[in-house]
């Protein structure tokens, strides 16, 4: 991973990293990314899950996903990831931010075609949504998995952006009535809503029971 | 808004929406998105908040960000907005899927020059974000107004996916012992942070303590 050149981080510095840990923690924290690619000079930015493992990222869909079969011809891409922190509240308008951690990764993705090297980067993707879950469903069959294409991104380049504590303001405004501070926000699991047909007597595994965003775990330490 | 061409669903169709009224309200249920742009044939996709009114779109920054830079010369853009609702976890590996809702836009963008148009678009921003704010702040002085960048995108064209719903397996998977059903997932606010140079004796303000994600809302009613 090349860690110079398109992610050069020109703003505000000290919010960017190109450390292998911060970002990885980031992506691990994290299930959704925005892939961009270029369809004849038009950007096209498509939400899609991932799985990580060392310096690849595993995207999976249909076999007829156009944003699949564009990329698995090798085009550049990015991979963004954002994690939402908080709503930072300052007195000024001009200094209101948000508590985020972002990466923005550059490279290219090729597609898998081998069933067992396709079936373990399923399980990558599935064991990074909810671990625990793929030991517990029925795998892919053959039929599926030739409707399924799995894509292998690597990662050629990576920046880290993360924002976090309190709002900055100008030190004259310091002296305003006007409530400032963070407003927390974390993506948070309801209450499982099991499928109505669900065979009788089944509990809710405890991997779902359990479930917390990775990113707030991480956030919180 | 042209709704057909660069748009088109091609799988799916079932998830897929032109629907003005369904793309106005993903739009205004989120805050953030992923803006797509090229550099030199390469993809770059930008995390970045947005207000909305009508058929345009809001976005700022400082005057010296790359993305804002970009964009400002009106380069073919897409905006990606999507809200996360829930795991689908089905009894096979292949059934499982996210409930989410998201809109993909295409348009160019143009800077706004004009003090009065930016500060109403920079209102747009900030309500859009947190309604109620925008009153209780120090407005932009002018000095800060030509640090910031205020852009607006036309939304050319654009489309809407949503899932809903429990997951759908196969008939024959409906015998396993598998537990299925959905986690639903929301992004939820935690317990207000006052900054530690607060004024003494302000209270919260009620559209803080009052604050849930328009995503909650619209999504259960």
């Amino acid at each position: 991973m090349n860690l110079t050149g398109k992610t050069k981080l020109r703003r505000l510095p000290d919010r960017g990293t190109h450390d292998a840990g911060a970002i990885y923690e980031i992506l691990d924290a994290a299930f959704l990314a925005h892939v961009g690619f270029n369809v004849s000079g038009q950007p096209f930015v498509i939400p899609t899950l991932y799985g990580r493992k060392g310096e690849k990222l595993y995207l999976h869909g249909s076999a007829t996903s156009r944003m699949l079969c564009e990329l698995e011809a090798g085009v550049p891409a990015c991979v963004t990831v954002t994690l939402v922190d908080g709503l930072v509240l300052a007195r000024s308008a001009f200094n209101h931010s948000m508590n985020y951690r972002s990466v923005v990764a550059f490279g290219t993705a090729r597609k898998m075609d081998d069933p067992v090297r396709k079936i373990n980067a399923l399980l990558v993707i599935s064991e990074h949504l909810l671990a625990g879950r793929w030991g517990d469903v029925r795998g892919p069959s053959e039929k599926e998995l030739k409707a399924t294409s799995v894509l292998e991104f690597s990662i050629e380049e990576a920046s880290a952006k993360i924002r976090t504590g309190p709002p900055h303001d100008g030190e004259a405004d310091y002296a305003l009535s006007t409530w400032a501070g963070v407003l927390p926000l974390e993506l948070t699991p309801g209450i499982p809503v099991p499928d109505s047909r669900l065979t009788a007597g089944l509990d809710i595994p405890e991997y779902v029971q359990r479930y917390r965003s990775r990113a707030g775990q991480d956030s919180k330490g």
